[in-house]
């Protein structure tokens, strides 16, 4: 509940003017409220006040993740859409509840915008997410900036069926890794949009995503895994994270956290159709999830009870908390975060 | 959890290092551990996995709010360190809990920072903030950007003390209007750091906020008045909002919310000490929280049993819902704003 300070220099200026704004701010909230009815508990208080009041079922206890998207290190606006960059800025947000074997109740969605940024088409990429993900946006701010920052919020509860939420420290030497499925179509994804944009023959830019190609449509549009994550809670997972930096980054990061080794065995299912093995091991992006369990076939059954794909092996964790091996070779280097 | 996409065209390039970064994100979060340990509950989680898992006392029903702070539009690095920065990114988000009479309990943070600016400092001053609020920073996200983006969550709990929080529209026709601290104190600082930059004899720049005069540290340092909203809301206030666009536009978003008339009567003891009339009435980013109560001389006890500022009244909200008077004269222009 800011007023931005118009008189200092160096002033970003190109805002819109204090009448588009509140009917920008009203459009999106009715487009919130649209999906908010149906799940926001009675009483409870979304947009409109300075701050939202919700009901958090289960335990009680909240699970909290935070997720930036900024224009030009996350997302580049030629090879997506307003609408994408709405969608991904929720989903990625999702996804590490997703990690945790939590579902997401609420978000609060920032759009710090240049002059001329279709925000509302944003945010109807933010609402179409959130009603996949049965999640009521219930809060926010908006604000001029030299370039597009998306800060989105994310807000679960720890439910109360007595399964513990998954870490990333649980995995104990002797665990299955798998993950949720194939990967590296989001880097594949951003290198036909690359490719397409250095073709002369093809119109240049995101078009319609229901056109799209797979891969393309897996960069624009990544899906959080939530079912999967509480599912594998429910099985007693011992230890999860997704795969937003790169496969090998990330399981390196959940063996670091668990004390164990690595001995990976990645298949060609693994590898997503269109994508590289390299794309697969170090692009990233693609949200599934990494799952460690001491009972593979109790969490396939699991997952194939739950209609869910069946996890694809990778390989185990190790007692040698020292050992990083992909195919008994090293590991390649891959990915770092920014997370804390 | 999320690679930055360093392959996209656009890229901001200047970010720095893996290693780097793992050493800044360790540091700040030491800084933030540091507090949180007298902060969350044990078996509650902060930093360090894919969310962070926190326990809300009271009803359980949780409070949220979000703002954005932009370089350029909200602060001004001529005249805020990065501390100042980082303590206002999470004052001004506290101060829309305090405006519901409700409590902070914990904060994400979010920086979007071009190379080399000193995230670090601005943790330091998120730390400070966090400290003065008795909350605990449990979650972020850091990225390169080419512009200062700083996005603060926070989370409080609904209170099972019976008394209900406060809404911006529940003002009634008669109820008294009162402030809880004289106003204009941020603009007049403001005002005097530009002064200061003009003036060849003066070094530009901010220096050390604790020998800076008090209109400036107003500006760089503003408190969420989190004891007065609570106090308010157990003494029954009708509404409240705090004094973040500036006096007139925030009453006035008050008083539609609550479909009465103003009429607004500001003694001098409302302007803050240096600060003109104009500031108090339009300046904004006092932070102080405006109240509507029906019952004036039972909040005034509460504020002063609680050793609080002595509310000061500004004026009545009226039956005619269409009535805006200042001493009896139309009531200025006067901010807008970006929050939903």
């Amino acid at each position: 509940v800011r007023r931005p300070n118009s008189e200092a220099p160096g002033s970003a200026g190109g805002r819109p003017g204090p009448g588009d704004e509140f009917a920008l701010i009203a459009r999106l909230r009715a487009r919130f409220e649209a999906i908010d009815a149906g799940t926001l508990t009675p009483g409870d208080l979304g947009i409109g006040d300075d701050a939202a009041v919700v009901t958090l079922p289960g335990t009680g206890r909240a699970v909290l993740a935070t997720d930036l998207v900024v224009e030009g290190v996350h997302v580049d606006l030629a090879f997506s859409t307003p609408g994408d960059v709405g969608w991904k800025s929720l989903m990625v947000a999702a996804s590490d509840l997703a990690a945790m074997g939590a579902g997401v109740s609420y978000a609060l969605l920032s759009v710090a915008a240049p002059e001329g940024f279709p925000v509302e088409l944003l945010g109807v990429g933010v609402a179409e997410a959130a009603s996949v993900l049965g999640c009521a946006v219930v809060g926010g701010d908006l604000s001029g900036s030299p370039v597009l920052v998306v800060s989105v919020t994310v807000v679960g509860s720890e439910p109360d069926d007595g399964a513990p939420l998954l870490r990333r420290g649980g995995a104990r030497p002797g665990d299955h890794l798998v993950v949720t499925g194939p990967l590296g179509a989001s880097a594949a994804g951003l290198r036909l949009l690359h490719a397409r944009t250095a073709d002369a023959a093809h119109p240049p830019g995101p078009g319609p995503v229901g056109e799209a190609p797979a891969p393309e449509v897996a960069h624009r549009r990544p899906v959080a895994r939530v079912a999967d994550g509480a599912v594998a809670r429910r099985a007693g997972a011992s230890a999860a994270i997704d795969v937003s930096d790169g496969l090998v980054a990330d399981v390196v990061h959940l063996a670091e956290a668990s004390g164990v080794g690595l001995a990976l065995e990645m298949g060609d299912d693994v590898v997503a159709p269109g994508a590289s093995r390299h794309e697969a091991l170090a692009g990233g992006e693609d949200y599934e999830l990494v799952l460690a369990t001491s009972d593979l076939a109790g969490l396939s059954d699991a997952f194939s009870a739950a209609g869910l794909r069946t996890p694809l092996v990778i390989g185990r964790c190790t007692g040698d908390a020292g050992e990083r091996t992909l195919e008994g070779g090293p590991l390649p280097e891959g990915g770092f975060r920014h997370r804390f």
